[in-house]
């Protein structure tokens, strides 16, 4: 009836009791009709224990060497998967990033997918069988090597797997229910959500929200597949995430991130290009600065804050500093104690005033708010981190729990 | 000065630890001024690990499933040993068995190499890297899909690379010294041996001593590669396996297997064509049969024993009874506590009366013999499984301990 791509994640495929169960719902949508492809990562916390004995090794692993040790977790789980279909008697067939044709650069560790050649797993489809795939690696075709997507990259597999076989929709298994008005370990009152927009979704994603990787919604707007995120547990309705939603409120639901950290470089001479000297070699670095704020200037001199990933803090400090020491800046400030609190809603491009009231709500819980950067559909605040708990539950009673 | 093939199994191999002596044993050949190549096994125990994962997901799991899983076990160990040594500032890189070029035939599990197509093997030894390629695994060129050798498939690999790059020599690393005139577990006295030929290698491998693997041996022999197996646990000489010895003793060393089972079809119809009903059925069922014995016949009935390998040993009676049932026997028995005792020595071919001398030391050591082969260098006696160490002793303190 139709093509559908599923993909589990490595909780749900944890020990031989859960891959079992994950074939047999496998197994229960081939035999409702369906073609099915399974993209799976790796077991449990395999990856997890891969890196701490590749580290246990080599200071700073190899990437090429990494890839090629990582890439072991998927192969494991991919077989055990296809056999587990098998012994439902139901044809299955396991494939690598490799023999599924996914063509990515080079950039071990974070590489990107340039192109998907699937003719083996179409071919597998055809003669009737399941095929599973590894997520999370794929080929380049310049160096021949094995290479990984990053975090989430079994997520963009499976969506840029469902686009490229034009398939129906792609589902997302995963250990929650679905996509949530917010965090419920932070919000216990937040409350799933039934479908949200791609765009939302994407400011989510890039919000902090853990659930769908950037990345995978990328593709899922590029090629407009559905993506349907939901429990491995139980086979109720989860979130779905497509073009566009029935009712379309002015907040969907808030993320809030502590993976960031804020560098100042303080007393900057006030001079025209003077953000460039200081933004370009960050780039150059291969870090990604997130939000900035420029002070106002006085007596000539002012600071800039940014944001970069907490991981990529002590490099952008040293970065920073060599930059400070060239434009005569006074120094530089690292804070990795914040947290950044976003409210998200396709409704707010018709709607004026979210700001001024996420503000006015921030303010009488008391959060003070260091830096604000917004989109038409995103309003983002870096709050202290010991306020998140304060922030988030204050704009999810006000914005959305009252609703 | 020399291409050097460095095979490591899996206890070498077993922890982080074991990983880094065996990169600094590879890099101080190196150092010395050779290409070094290295093939690998899976680590420590993880293939046997890998297994159990399987057969608790499916009974029997699917043989192209079940090498997909488990060569995810080189990989793991081939990516470790690369950044190992990178780790000593040496360049390294990994090759899986497909990129290695080793061809093979399609039959899972058991797969021949067909040939090697070591390019990329040979461009990093010519970029001066360290290669590391996974041992035990090979690709199909018509399948597409990633094969395993088989038991000691990765000192098939080994010495089959060894060839396919003209090395100068192969070394075996192994958790042993050498090869041994016996198995030291059951003779304390037994010694490591400095050289052995390739045929009696060939012999001991395929009469039990586990030490090598017969189907290294033969590509040594093909293609005239010296094979010193040695340990991987300190510096010392182990055994030289090559074409020529310098002294060709009589009996180099004692074998013993215990791996075997006899069958017994009794009440045979003794009539022309008989032994081929017999064995061309077990031939097709892919039974390997190893020694054959026809009793006389006595008022026109025989019994033909034989042995098999213990884990054919249940398929092999139900296709004896089979068998039984069409030509008219009375009956097929199953003996599994029986061993396998080979002498084997290059000087047997000058030297007669050996045999004799051998049924004598067990006949005065009240050991039984039910079967007897010979080859032009090695007799074989098949004994009760209690008679086993007294038979070795006494073979070993006569023919070898005494010398």
């Amino acid at each position: 009836m139709a093509l559908v791509v599923q993909k589990f994640g490595g909780t749900s495929l944890a020990d031989a009791d859960r891959i079992r169960r994950v074939a047999h719902r496998v197994v229960e949508t081939y035999r409702a009709g369906n073609d099915v492809v399974v993209v799976v990562s790796a077991m449990g916390k395999s990856t997890d224990a891969l890196i701490s004995l590749a580290t246990e090794i080599a200071e700073v692993p190899h990437p090429r060497e990494m890839d090629m040790l990582l890439t072991a977790g998927e192969r494991i789980s991919m077989a055990l998967v296809a056999m587990a279909i098998r012994a439902e008697d139901v044809p299955a067939v396991s494939f690598t990033g490799s023999q599924a044709g996914i063509l990515t650069t080079a950039d071990h560790g974070r590489a990107e997918i340039l192109d998907i050649r699937a003719f083996r797993v179409r071919e597998s489809l055809d003669e009737g069988k399941v095929a599973i795939v590894a997520g999370f690696q794929g080929v380049s075709p310049d160096s021949k090597d094995v290479t990984t997507l990053g975090r989430g990259g079994s997520d963009a597999t499976a969506v840029a797997l469902a686009a490229s076989l034009e398939a129906d929709l792609c589902e997302i298994y995963t250990d929650v229910d679905g996509v949530f008005t917010a965090d419920p370990r932070v919000v216990p009152t937040a409350v799933k959500l039934d479908e949200v927009t791609f765009e939302e979704m994407l400011e989510l994603a890039n919000s902090g929200a853990g659930v769908l990787m950037p990345r995978s919604v990328e593709f899922g707007i590029r090629y407009n597949i559905p993506i349907h995120v939901r429990s491995s547990f139980h086979g109720g309705e989860g979130t779905w995430v497509k073009e566009e939603t029935m009712e379309e409120p002015v907040i969907r639901g808030i993320a809030h991130d502590d993976s960031e950290a804020k560098l100042t470089v303080y007393g900057v001479p006030d001079q025209p290009g003077i953000a460039a000297a200081v933004f370009e070699p960050m780039a150059s670095a291969g870090i990604n600065v997130d939000m900035i704020v420029q002070n106002v200037s006085s007596r000539g001199v002012t600071d800039i804050s940014f944001t970069v990933p907490a991981a990529s803090a002590l490099e952008a400090v040293a970065v920073a500093e060599r930059i400070a020491d060239e434009i005569g800046a006074v120094g530089v400030d690292l804070d990795t104690d914040i947290t950044k609190i976003s409210v998200v809603g396709a409704g707010m491009k018709a709607e004026s005033g979210v700001a001024a009231t996420m503000f006015r709500i921030l303010s009488e819980s008391g959060v003070n708010i260091e830096m604000i950067s917004t989109s038409t559909i995103r309003i983002s605040c870096i709050v202290r981190g010991d306020d998140t708990q304060a922030a988030v539950e204050a704009l999810h009673a006000s914005l959305i729990g009252e609703k």
